[in-house]
């Protein structure tokens, strides 16, 4: 697949510099052949990677003995082309970029520092958000009793194949199996019972950070593991209203972090009958579009109604001393998130990250031959650092002499680092420097002379990420709406979906109809769309009056 | 039990006012009957409570119709005084603070809003510290296939007694059984493996936060439960110094946290080799003393030598090109720190928190009788809070107007909130609140007529938390002090610890003679500590020539 890469125009138009050839052993720490694959993608002997490379073609694959000073726009040997094979390069990426391993276990995952920090970003945000919205976090066991998830009929049907079971503890045969949780209504609604007597102890509003597990057969890293880490909320009211109300506020939250920070312009709906959660009674979600076009469900917020209360007897004594059965809601976002991250900003050089949610904002890479330029380099580099760490930028300066400043301009943007500066000799003797987009290859995303008088560089730096926080949500969003095709007939649905779109259209249909769709199209209702078009609709399907339009398409 | 508590000399010396009736279903809230005991405690029939109350008792232990507006110290009809059963109070006090409540699976614990608050305390710190350190974080699956755990022999010999087994997954038979992690030391090296290649990787230090299970027999809250939460620290190096040195680091970062935040003043030292961690060559410590006087066991950081390097063939190729193990280090800190930090400080009145772990550090109380009064009382107390929380101090207000001001001091004061402000009409009035403080109770832990001006306000807040936060060290130092015993005979170790205190002697005797003294005494060697007095020592047990002294303790 290397042979299909194009060098950048950047690469192309700029001089060209001798550099030393990357050792060998160096590059063993990146290459991408330390994942096993969730089901065999690759024969090739002594390759146990998640990368689309055997390890023989990697190694075929190092960089060339001289490369440039200027980045090319791919990490040479690492990453196979997004545009190439969308889910080879989803794997080379996580792998390159050092997100996430596979666990010993089939199907289970091991998130690494700089895919955990993504997640570390996720968590600070939301946080900070379920605590202003009156949420408190709490912690439950992992454990439930098996007699706990037989008692809310359609929750057991929906959770029970995905199940792991603790049959063995302390060397002897438990009387009853325990449930690994995959989710967490049962267990809560057991203890809610206890704590909830009177309309005073309402609403009841509490989250958990947990870890997760269901039993899934096809795996694929951050966006389907058998063990994932998520937030689940669980809420108790006094009415519907009030249960729906946090359903809507809950969905909102995860919508504006969606926008706002990740970039990514999720559409918000209410999920078909056949898409509702096991136990709720509506199913409100974000969805995504993913590069290659798919779906991807992003959060989802449930309006439970009664039914977990009724099954566990979750009730309170109202105003007029009458008991009454909890309303409820459950809410959650997960590693999955992480996966839509990668997957709708990265392009053919690998991760793209928009700035907000970036472990690193800022890559420094220091140039130099001689160790007098060294000297003048690196405090230059130093006090950069400080500069910026002071205006909490998060900066790294990247200063290992193992590798050249070309290995360091491709690594780094595959790592999708938004901004990079490089400070030479030249640049310290002016006061200035390059500062390169992530976002906009070549020259036009490069910024040269910018002053390295602290309050210059900072304004500079943070209108820039700004700028590229912005422009990936821009970007997204064009993306997403050159792609999502209005369709007035199922043979119109036919051909979106065929060509890879998304298809939005009036739909009444029945629930036997929509699986008649997915199995004839391969698509799914994502959502009813809480923004919907004025006017009468006729379902597409059957030309009864409709009252919404729906938007289908596959999915992940 | 309740008629063994003391009014205090604040409730003798006070006027009397009478206070509305607090209503049952009020009361309900707060009953401590929803924890089940872990052994069978109390056989009242209808209580499942872990509180050593029975429900009957509970309901005629009810609040008498007339209190005072000044705090009583306890917390009428829920709290066991501590200096009548140590054991209740603990319970007690678990159950009415609403800190935690059993989960449905013996042994497993749900940590409620209020404990969880105080992990989260530990948590931020912590935190921060790992990353000063250069640790990042990262997670790992939790179950770990049953064949690790056997790969480093004294890892299985005191793991394997503890664990808890998947053996179905996804409705079949597994054909190898998972283990929950109890640990994760074996994961982490199968993973470490495929990351290490040459010294350039190391160090390694990687720090993740999460649950762990260990299928123990008996269970208290925090301190012991079948699963709990925890950070584990891992760190790979390329020479033992490093490890050691790394390992030694962690140890101080704990006794730090313990010191500084926690306000509890641990004996730092290493392990005996029959209680060094399964698995590693040295285990460093710290031991807390708690309002018992038995020990408890903080926090643990260990150095793993080669063993688990061995054992997984975790290598790297060094600076000459020779293949070597790497040098190994874990330490860790769990959710039973909060079990600590209750047993350190709590006192008959309940729960006793330090100012900078305290999830609320300033409770406010507003006082009023007419509509007027509340008009006035309720916009003082709004812009109070406003002040204090500008200034990064956490406030709450407690406007309930279900509960008595009288009510609501105990409250609070079993809830362990270090400082209390009062406001009523007259303090509106004359533009200044009464400030209690929690640690000192009556009229000597209360300054009147502290002024409303903001900057006036927020430096005698600010300053008093500091007392209380040194005050607190400094009580639980003094009891330590006077509680470790200097012993230079068996005999004399014998008579300390059936005084229940803690032995400091001289000790080279071997494994047998610990295990002896265990048997005969119940006390085991908690550390040899750093602190060493100076001269020659003589072991109390053989007369042989000691290098150190160990201390000796019963323990948690």
């Amino acid at each position: 697949m290397g042979a299909l890469r194009l060098p950048s125009l950047a690469l192309l138009l700029s001089p060209c510099k001798s550099l030393r050839l990357v050792s060998r052993p160096l590059l063993l720490r990146l290459r991408p052949s330390t994942l096993k694959p969730a089901a065999s993608v690759s024969g090739g002997a002594g390759s146990r990677g998640l990368s689309s490379h055997s390890l023989a073609k990697e190694e075929s694959s190092l960089p060339p003995p001289s490369a440039d000073r200027k980045p090319s726009s791919s990490y040479e040997g690492s990453v196979t082309p997004r545009s190439v094979d969308f889910n080879a390069w989803y794997l080379d990426v996580i792998a390159s970029a050092e997100l996430a391993d596979y666990g010993p276990v089939r199907g289970t995952m091991v998130i690494r520092p700089y895919g955990y920090a993504i997640w570390e970003a996720i968590q600070e945000y939301l946080n900070v958000k379920f605590k202003e919205t009156g949420h408190s976090n709490m912690y439950f066991p992992q454990f439930i009793p098996y007699s706990f998830i037989e008692k809310e009929a359609s929750h057991v049907e929906g959770f029970s194949p995905e199940l792991a079971l603790v049959t063995i503890g302390g060397g002897k045969e438990l009387e009853e199996k325990l449930v690994v949780r995959p989710t967490s209504e049962t267990i809560v609604n057991h203890m809610f019972t206890q704590w909830i007597h009177s309309y005073r102890d309402l609403p009841l509003m509490i989250n958990q950070w947990a870890n997760v597990t269901r039993w899934e057969m096809r795996t694929k890293p951050f966006v389907r593991t058998l063990e994932f880490l998520w937030q689940e909320g669980h809420t108790a009211h006094a009415t519907l209203e009030e249960a729906e109300k946090e359903a809507l506020q809950m969905i909102d939250v995860y919508k504006k972090f969606a926008y706002e920070q990740a970039a990514i312009p999720v559409i918000v709906g209410r999920k078909s009958r056949a898409e509702t959660f096991a136990g709720a009674i509506r199913t409100y979600t974000i969805e995504a579009m993913m590069g290659d076009r798919k779906a991807l469900q992003a959060g989802t917020s449930h309006n439970l109604g009664q039914n977990f209360s009724r099954a566990f007897g979750t009730q309170f004594t109202d105003e007029n001393g009458q008991r009454q059965h909890v309303w409820q809601t459950s809410w959650a976002v997960s590693t999955r998130f992480v996966g839509g991250i990668i997957m709708t900003h990265g392009d053919d050089a690998g991760l793209m990250l928009p700035p907000r949610i970036a472990p690193i904002q800022v890559i420094v890479v220091p140039i130099w031959k001689t160790a007098d330029e060294k000297n003048g380099v690196m405090n230059a580099v130093s006090s950069l650092k400080e500069v910026l760490h002071k205006a909490d930028i998060r900066v790294k300066i990247d200063d290992t002499e193992q590798r050249t400043p070309g290995w360091k301009f491709n690594f780094w943007e595959m790592k999708g680092v938004p901004l990079r500066i490089e400070v030479g000799p030249r640049d310290v003797a002016n006061e200035s420097v390059v500062v390169s987009r992530r976002d906009i290859p070549g020259k036009p995303g490069k910024d040269f002379g910018i002053s390295m008088e602290p309050s210059v560089l900072v304004t500079h730096i943070k209108s820039r990420l700004e700028e590229i926080q912005a422009s990936l949500l821009q970007r997204a969003t064009s993306f997403r709406d050159s792609n999502v095709v209005d369709v007035n007939s199922y043979n119109e649905l036919k051909e979106a979906i065929a060509q890879g779109k998304w298809a939005r259209g009036p739909w009444s249909a029945s629930d036997a109809e929509e699986v008649k769709v997915k199995e004839e199209t391969g698509a799914t209702i994502r959502c009813f769309p809480f923004e919907q078009p004025q006017g009468q609709k006729k379902c597409f399907m059957t030309g009864n009056p409709a009252d919404e339009v729906a938007i289908f398409a596959k999915s992940y």
